[in-house]
């Protein structure tokens, strides 16, 4: 089931363009068409597969494989900033050449976090496994791994699975693949774009995995991208940074950094498109991928464990930092997500987390003056309610985005901020799921 | 009905020492003696008031005073550092002298916050009314307020509701008032001590209102603290100060910091036990204000919204700022509070959570080697999971209080955290309350 067929209606139909994902907030660009992810495969140049090895006891799939053909192919990834780093990441950050990767091994149902050098160990066996059954060298094997911390990977499971995907390959796999990288998504997170660019046609798949920063005991969110667009290295981690920041970074359900997150961008240059720096090109093409990872991003706060609703808050000002730090505190208060989840318009709510945000902080004078806009209607102006139509507010807050906005003293910054409510949902599934 | 009594057993019984408040967090100084609240009245020198004035549409009591009647006062007092603060914040810092306050004016059912300079007119009337009826000047009367922010305070209500308290005072009005001051609080948090210092026998009582940092749409925990102790101004500033950093700052429900925030102390020396500075007459009397303030805070967090089970995270290392930091973001995450919720045993929350509370810092080498404990039980070491019995601690989390013990690199630092679970409840009460 994809969510924008669920919900938000078709969003491969025909007639006008609709926006990506179906939200208001990703806009389809012009020169970007979306591709029916059950149907589009993967961008020339890959092949994946997904099976299931018996890491995971329900016996669902646990284990895919993503392989890029090229003879020169060329990647970007981006980590986790944790303290305690998951052991994949620790091995993919310093034994990859993640600059040339060549294939992911990913698995769910186990983080191989906290496992000490018994888990840098394992990660590294199934790192060589993978090389051999590929053909490829082991520092072009990046690891993925989300599931519970704290437990020992099985590793024999993850080598019998590696045997099992190798030759099940294909550019079709990415369906199959996505399911192995799921823990408790209630539906799929991919995307498969078409971009026309002014030297050519290029392809862009992505994905993702994540039911907010952190589900019950299963962490991290996935993320891996494909084009068939000739980039060189700097490009495409010059690309993959920007487009994080403006997308994972921005997304919170819980505001819980996770051990395992991992963004991987692989290009097999397989359309001969070639993409070079500063040019028509490379503008045209890092819009399709912002497009392509705030749509993902977005999914993952929607499929935020129990999420009924989402909203963005748009925060303005002085200050850079200022700004991004009344977003984050905002979009991560459970008092405006319980408010948020109970569509109540009680907007003192994120007047107390705007306060509590700039505490001890001299960015601007206290006592703060701000407005704050929702839905368009603005219901505090120069830190005094205005006398807005409250029945027409109490309506608008009913929908299923709702965008917050706030102005503080100064101008220059500005941030967003994708977020999820917090209901029942997100307490049975946390506090009732018992290991 | 008295939360110790109910949950914790009598507190007030004859037999062995009993800690404050039943908790093992509060254990009583051996000079200390807890007297029934129900009964126990304010020290001498004190009276206090609660009436109903119309401000709360219940009909319940929304209005209290607490009056010195000693001919030299001292007080002292803390506010919320927040950028939002309330009018009745702001009038107390700017038009107070907080160090000889005679008299407090506080209010539920409306926290006069955001509300411009009309809510800082409106505090000045009610501050001004005050004045005249208890024969004192203005700038002797600090403001409480705690309810809906962005509502204006109806002023004519509060007058009424002044001229109706005023006669009232007595000693015994404690009971009155404390019932005045609360908002969603399931139950009284007071205490009563007697303290046996070299010099004499002084007491000590302390009403507190909060049920977290922050409620539904009713913001704010305050704290209002009297003594018959005769201190100067500079050591009950001192104490005060202290005291409030090893109590309510330690304390978090949902990491929300209010708009309105108070703590006062202060004292009528009317047992003419004085207090000199750096005296063991300061020491003990100190001691007694700490246990006081830590059992109030913690009846605060057992009274967080919904809570179920209470927790205690402490944190040793060696770097001030790193084990603190670590402390609140345990103490905050929906994770860690969703599984003390649900007696989950899974400890990888902790471990992620602590993670991301020291990603982007060089505090510790990455990634970190740590020690965790769960009710004693070594659980993780060196960031490896022991052998430790899963049933033994699954059963040892089925308790009522639940301590976590992280041990971070190096020493000399040391930190603790008192929060509450996160449940169905706090759900309930923040997200179907609709304004």
């Amino acid at each position: 089931m994809s969510f924008g067929d669920d919900v938000w209606g078709d969003r491969t139909s025909d007639g006008p363009p609709q926006p990506l994902f179906g939200s208001r907030w990703t806009p389809r660009p012009e020169h970007v068409r979306e591709l029916d992810p059950a149907t589009a495969g993967l961008p020339a140049g890959f092949r994946a597969a997904g099976v299931a090895c018996g890491i995971k006891p329900s016996g669902n799939p646990d284990l895919g494989i993503v392989i890029c053909d090229s003879d020169r192919p060329v990647s970007a990834a981006r980590f986790t900033t944790t303290a305690t780093p998951a052991a994949p990441v620790l091995l993919s950050q310093t034994h990859c050449r993640l600059d040339g990767l060549r294939a992911v091994l990913a698995n769910s149902g186990c983080a191989n976090a906290e496992t000490g050098q018994r888990g840098m160990d394992d990660a590294a066996k199934t790192q060589g496994a993978a090389a051999i059954a590929l053909g490829v060298q082991p520092e072009e094997v990046a690891l993925g791994s989300t599931g519970g911390i704290s437990w020992y990977l099985p590793v024999d499971a993850v080598l019998r699975g590696i045997l099992d995907a190798a030759p099940r390959l294909r550019r079709e796999g990415d369906v199959d693949f996505q399911q192995a990288i799921q823990t408790t998504d209630a539906f799929e997170k991919r995307a498969c774009l078409e971009v026309q660019l002014p030297s050519g046609v290029v392809r862009l798949s992505g994905q993702c995995k994540g039911a907010g920063m952190i589900s019950p005991n299963f962490a991290t969110m996935l993320c891996f991208i494909q084009t068939d667009a000739a980039l060189q290295p700097h490009t495409a981690d010059l690309l993959l940074g920007v487009c994080v920041k403006r997308s994972f970074d921005r997304c919170s359900v819980d505001g819980q950094l996770s051990t395992n997150d991992t963004a991987i961008l692989m290009c097999s240059g397989a359309s001969e498109v070639s993409i070079q720096p500063e040019s028509e090109d490379e503008l045209r093409f890092g819009e399709a991928l912002d497009s392509l990872l705030r749509t993902l991003g977005i999914m993952m706060v929607a499929d935020g464990e129990g999420a009924q609703r989402i909203a963005r808050v748009v925060v303005r000002g002085g200050h850079d930092e200022g700004v991004a730090t009344v977003a984050r505190e905002v979009a991560n208060s459970p008092l405006v997500k319980t408010a948020l989840h109970g569509a109540d318009p009680n907007w003192g709510r994120l007047i107390q987390a705007t306060g509590a945000a700039l505490a001890g902080r001299d960015w601007w004078p206290t006592p703060l003056i701000m407005d704050l806009s929702i839905q368009g209607m603005l219901v505090c102006s120069a830190s005094t309610p205005t006398d807005c139509d409250q029945d027409a507010l109490a309506q608008a807050v009913q929908e299923r985005e709702i965008e917050y906005e706030i102005t503080l003293p100064g101008s220059g910054a500005e941030t967003e901020m994708f977020f999820s409510d917090l209901g029942h949902e997100y307490i049975r599934i946390n506090a009732e799921y018992t290991t």
